[in-house]
């Protein structure tokens, strides 16, 4: 299902428009402005690489001096007060939890969720395609006495049946039983392009945990991307979770960082964890002020993101020789497939060159993977596509 | 291929009689004699039920007590001399390595290993079918900080080629390196009904591991039946790996205990490691000297078995309706079908009352499985295949 | 003072008689008749060196013989039921706690103890000079990721002032708190003399851990003892406490084992623990029956034994150039001191020869530490002194 | 003795003088000039406070942007190159050591090093006022299974001696022995006020740990200032120990960060334990090319920082009813104590309203803790005198 078809009723007068069919009959207009960001350098560039802006060095310090001068940011003393309190305080209220602290990566947010709602449990079930079971170096088992049991379906994500079917599995095969703590959904799904969990599937997954007695954490590195595509609210994504993690660097552009919400009395455990696994560092403002900078008005943006994906994504595929699809549930990652006589390479030094929009080359297989992100919005729809046209014919 | 074929020359005669066809035709004298056990009440008992004797208390007692009179046991402190160091020099000797100790319990001896083996490194490469996988409780990361990695090939045993395989998936699936240790071999396996894994298998994950690095473990719980059907030395297996863990209770007959042998330098660490673990019980010789008495001359009486197990199979499949099997590459193991017309509760009942014979009741499936051990030895082959008649003809 | 003077009124009689000062005048018939043991050969031997009787592997043997032969011993599997169910059941009705478990050494019990009670609180409060800080080898640390803090008093064991002193020096001097979870005390106290705690300061100090909210565990290794010579039975003893460890080994005459009494949702828990731990053994029957047998009437012997004590202490003061004291607040352990004319050598060798009576050397100071127990018992008063008067005048 | 005493020749110069003595005679103009600094808002402004600059977060982004606008700073990814590189290359040239690392705290520093230099021994052995002991929140137990065994001297640093005893101790009252892995020294100790641990008690450490096999971490957070006022090269403390920690964010005005030295084998494998630990940021670049900015020239500065201090102590000296002392051994910090006809307050609210001097107030015995750092050379040493003295007479 197109996410477009998922969306809440704001996207539907685009459905009706028959979108992707038409694409050049919808007035471009709609979409023609960009949104006027800030004046630094890298407000013109369009990149389709990353999931969010990426500042080089000198940008992210004329952002962070922009940030600044229009509202003198508050320092912190390890983490505590000013601009990574307030910071926290958004993201508690945004996810729906009593409280929200900010930790220095991803990983450090997944492991001490998973090692603090777990107890003295020692299975955490999760997706075999996640960050959390392929990307976090075995932390789980060398630091924290976990084992991580993957769920292994072969597809994007798991639902209740396949989670059931896993567990039936360990319960058979081991005489000995260790305790399951905890099971982790990812949402989207990075290692399946993005994917996002259907909320009917995270609501199964929800039923069967809360039955058995298992706790639950969503890593939620990427999920405003969910909640632009799918009209789902972050804070509905996180109702069905004990703990939700969300990155500050992927879209929300800090130089680093991570923020872990949930109830007040395991969160403020973690201030402690935190500390003895050598994370509380000095002063974090220079991440937090920057993230808090942009959770500001992130929904209407991201919408505005979604949207224009849209447009420029019907728009692309009606170009001769172009292809432009997203996985099934997909979110911001798109596959671009070229006729064999346009060549990607060429593509992407054209398009730097004379648009200051960024793509990946193409793969082994000729095919180029675009990230949609909020530096979309930095040209007008019209000049975009322009652009891949220009490109094209050249 | 049938364990028999498998075997030394001393078999070769069996083999030569067409044994399995003409059971009958041989002269039982040549197993008529039963092993010449010590008085105590269970000398006429057989069990097809476990790996050893097992004892009942009083039976055990009556077994020190004989053990004792023959030549008096001497004791230990904290597991340091007396028996309990005179079984640890044999196992040295036996397994040809330049140490070996006493710990409670095989989970321990198996962990321990891994554990010292690995270092730093966290993952350790395991038979998904093994003990250490499925039997010991998460016990690898829950308390010794390592992730255990199944080689999944749905088999017996995996060969270097999967273990290959395995390693290449997680070298593709993940960025982050967290170092491979210690691979683990099972030999025999139990949980694929005593198979044992062939010798040239055995050598190529070993040429495989010394190439890249990797220590070796190997989990010999029942070891002397592999070596007694298949006429390898159990110092040959172990050659093979750095670490071999061997049971004590399986089939010497000891109430419980573990042994671990292996590099001097690496067995000196491992006494540390029991303590702190809360191993090092005060006296250890209650188990220790009745696993010496049984490791006494064992290859003879389980080679006596092994030729024992040959004939009775052949002869109890040449009664009518019985069929008996073991699995390709078996030791000790056999499946028992039954036509529908014998029942296999009855016959149980029967051995037990008449013939003081102890086989498993039928599974679901109607198949009985039989488990030959030293036991078997204490009445005549002539008995046991005649008892089984009577027991079928009744 | 003096335990005689502490103990319950069935000592008066002694207290008024004036015991110390006129031993020989008492009537030595009260207590010359030994309590008749089963017929095994360390039925008259005598030992002062050990807090139990301390078989050889003979008399083990021959000690299980006996028990199995009155009253066949039931064998338990991975220590569910039999005699080892019997002892857990015995030891929970004995300290008035909901469950108690077997576990194959004292470190085990009191590190699964303070592991389970701290949950994620770092800190464990012990004594400087117990068992747990001293004898387990840093197991807290390096197995269990606790910190041990030593109240380090200069004394024979805390009350609650030191400990809150020891404390609030811990909250002075560190900013980051880990929490502290469990406080320990060790009763009577080893590397103390065996002194035993007061009640009164235990009744402090556990009034104080409930109010700041610390669980509490007892090492009662040798807990006995103190019932035997404070008359303050063991289930009052335990009554303080969240859980109470009690040693099979040390005057039970099992040649192993341990013993943990606690709620049952912890003792439930603990099964799983000593399992990854590696101390689930096959069978336990051989040292909890032994323990089992030594249990039942342990109360009314032990008083027989501290009485023997009071009087054999008293007589052999009386001797010349004898000299025999406990420390304050002791328990079964004294100091025997010899004028320079008698030779503590000779009068070792002596009593072993002549009386079965075996003692200590002297230490470096001439000073022979004598620990009476249940094989005092084994003769009579009257033997035993004069055994000491022949051995002096020889 | 005084710092100016140990220092070499290039100081001889001020103690000929007699420095302390008549202050005002010396020429203050060889420190009248501040040292040029970039012109941002901080740039008059000094603090007695800090061990360093202390910018608020509108001063570190100007900062940032002066950095990158003299040489434009090189991002990083994951720490991998970019600044992060350059200013690990710089430390391990200062150092001495093969390769250095950065990591987003000390106590992961402080930490990792302990653990790894360890390897499977247990004990630690550290100064009972150390940060690693009393700051780092039982990290090394809870989550890196070591035993922190501190030397309780009662004295700001041991020497080689009073660890002798420490391990004789240990090893007397222990019977079993869990190894001693590495002895950490830290220098200067901030938690005796900035003492510096003598180069000849260092070498008499480090030769006993060599002879015993221990290995040796230098908490050497604040290192330059033992290298400035003592005139020993950070290269030279380096040399005694296999690994050393430099902070950041104390005195090279990072906003947090850590740096650790050692041989290229071990620090190859701290990458790896900062994954799992959970601090591989994303960049981080915004803290090290700030430290690499201040490392730049840092002996020089020190050096007329260390100068500047002397004057002005002596010549605060001289002013009536005012003493200034550093500790034995000490470096930059100072107790100041004032006649009671000085109030302490007015005097910090003077110099901060008048002068943009800050200074701690008071604090319950009426000393002012006065911290020297690179911020003193913004004014010149006559203008901070003169301020103080203003404010005095105010």
């Amino acid at each position: 299902m197109q996410p477009s078809l998922l969306k809440n009723n704001r996207r539907e007068f685009l459905k009706k428009l028959g979108l992707t069919s038409i694409p050049f009959i919808l007035p471009g207009a709609a979409f023609s402005k960009t949104v006027v960001h800030e004046n630094i350098k890298s407000d013109r560039k369009v990149n389709f690489e990353y999931d969010g802006i990426f500042f080089s060095p000198q940008e992210y310090i004329e952002k962070l001096k922009f940030i600044n001068d229009s509202n003198p940011i508050e320092g912190d003393i390890y983490g505590n007060g000013g601009a990574t309190l307030a910071l926290e305080q958004k993201f508690a209220e945004l996810t729906g939890k009593e409280k929200a602290i900010y930790l220095p990566t991803g990983t450090m947010a997944n492991q001490l969720a998973i090692k603090l709602l777990s107890g003295e449990k020692t299975k955490v079930i999760v997706p075999e395609n996640s960050h959390i079971y392929r990307d976090e170096a075995d932390a789980a088992q060398s630091v924290h006495s976990k084992r991580l049991v993957p769920v292994r379906n072969n597809k994007a994500y798991f639902d209740a049946s396949d989670l059931d079917q896993t567990i039936n599995e360990l319960s058979r095969n081991e005489v000995f039983k260790s305790g399951i703590g905890t099971v982790v959904v990812e949402n989207p799904v990075r290692r399946a392009d993005g994917t996002a969990v259907p909320l009917n599937t995270i609501k199964g997954i929800s039923e069967y945990c809360k039955e058995k007695g298992y706790r639950m954490h969503l890593d939620a590195a990427r999920v405003h991307f969910a909640e632009a595509f799918y009209g789902i609210s972050v804070k509905e994504y996180a109702s069905h979770f004990d703990t939700v993690y969300i990155s500050l660097y992927k879209y929300l552009n800090a130089a680093g960082g991570a923020i872990l919400c949930g109830d007040a009395s395991l969160i403020d455990e973690v201030t402690h964890q935190i500390k003895i696994h050598g994370g509380t560092m000095y002063q974090t403002w220079n991440n937090t002020s920057m993230a808090l900078h942009y959770l500001d008005g992130i929904t209407a943006r991201f919408n505005k993101m979604a949207d224009a994906t849209q447009v420029i994504v019907g728009q692309l595929n009606a170009l001769e020789g172009v292809e432009v699809q997203s996985v099934p549930n997909g979110t911001n990652i798109y596959q671009m497939r070229l006729v064999s006589s346009i060549d990607g390479n060429l593509l992407q030094e054209y398009l730097e060159t004379n648009h200051q929009i960024s793509i990946r080359p193409p793969n082994e297989k000729g095919v180029i993977r675009l990230a949609f992100n909020e530096s979309i919005l930095f040209q007008s729809v019209d000049e975009i596509v322009k652009a891949f046209q220009n490109a094209i014919s050249a």
